[in-house]
């Protein structure tokens, strides 16, 4: 499980007043992202390879809002890994609080053709060395 | 099953070349005031009414990438519909290609507090009017 | 002159309850997109002929706020036009209050090695055709 | 003159492999924001007591593209500063490279009538206290 903090911006807020519910993805992509670098990969230097990886399935439950200035805590980590495709989870925390948690799958594409990859062999072994661990969780 | 059209946005397109996945929840939401506004129904209204939607749930799948200026159709439904909370349905295409499709659960909240309420009564009427249709689906 | 119709999304909106400034940034991208096709040309062709436009400055001009739903009247023109770069102006209305100006200047560039570049030939000789017009304006 | 970093996500590029000229308005807010913070001032609180800023002009000069996963350093100075508006001034590097400079001119606002207000007292003291420096400037 990997931790990064955010701090929402003005432009992510809505008329409603809230982070609008779309900004919750780009958060995850982050999570994503941060995870990748705390695993000491890269995901600059994958697309620098000629690799990408795709989203292919979002899910988002919204259990509080999250407000302009508010200090998150972004918990990801990787749930399922297989040869093709693999999925993170997210948790959204103010403090203890759980705003909202999700899931993303995704795939690896080669990027000069867009067609799907199975990920480079490098990273494959990397991210199985690491995760998933069946038993961990976001703590959400 | 309603329908609008949009067109990509060069702004709506990341680094891949293609729309970020987290545009899509966007394009969802253009499409469920679209909805509203078929059924003569205004969001904008309801808000001046005190109301207001949240959403609580949101599954997106990505099926084939959209790309900046494509003309895309936009099919929105409601899918589900009880006292305090409902579900719309989408499918995105490309002609008759599939792009993505997606669902999003809502609650209604009184805007002054940020609490929970039920539908609006009348708003609530003219919903089950018209909506779900068991049988209906987006040919998606 | 050209002008496209825009209506505000809510996810455009912001905690103030309006239109949030840099989203005016993407509905000036938008004018200028449309401005291109209304002249016969097409900013997606020129990215697959290997061009593409910078934008080298902007300016906005902020007069009243625009709101969710607002059905917005954004109108573009080319106002200055040399070799290497172009500049184009916009006004954005509802009905016919002006909401804001702004203007763009932009270079091109090859987009394979992000070098500046001349305007392609025919592009050039396509815009010259029809504009600059110093006697026009945009009625704001 | 103060500093922040920022790292530019995902979804703040577009198709053409940099952040998105919008998005540098983004940062420009985050900038103003984090000023206003390392000022001793909280733009929540404003708000929470009946006040907001309006942007009133935007100006931005875009020198070198950033790209995906740049850890780029915004510095943010307070330039003017009268009775009801003020000017802040920006520039983005990545270490020493400027690859933009901007500014903001904001008016305030009473945010339960949107009327335009002098500032409240107390902001305009301490504003008035620690900028502008008119000798001060960006290093940019």
């Amino acid at each position: 499980m990997h931790e990064t903090k955010l701090r929402v911006r003005y432009s992510e807020t809505d008329a409603q007043g809230i982070v609008n519910n779309a900004n919750f993805l780009s958060y995850f992509e982050v999570g994503r992202v941060e995870w990748l670098r705390a695993a000491g990969l890269s995901y600059k230097e994958l697309e620098a390879q000629g690799y990408g990886f795709v989203v292919v399935e979002v899910h988002a439950f919204y259990k509080r809002a999250a407000r302009f200035d508010d200090e998150l805590t972004l918990r990801t980590r990787l749930a399922e890994l297989s040869r093709a495709s693999f999925r993170f989870e997210y948790a959204l925390l103010r403090g203890r609080e759980v705003l909202a948690t999700g899931s993303t799958r995704h795939g690896c594409v080669e990027l000069a053709s867009g067609r799907p990859s199975r990920l480079p062999l490098d990273l494959a072994a990397r991210l199985r060395e690491i995760e998933p661990r069946p038993e961990a969780g976001l703590g959400a």
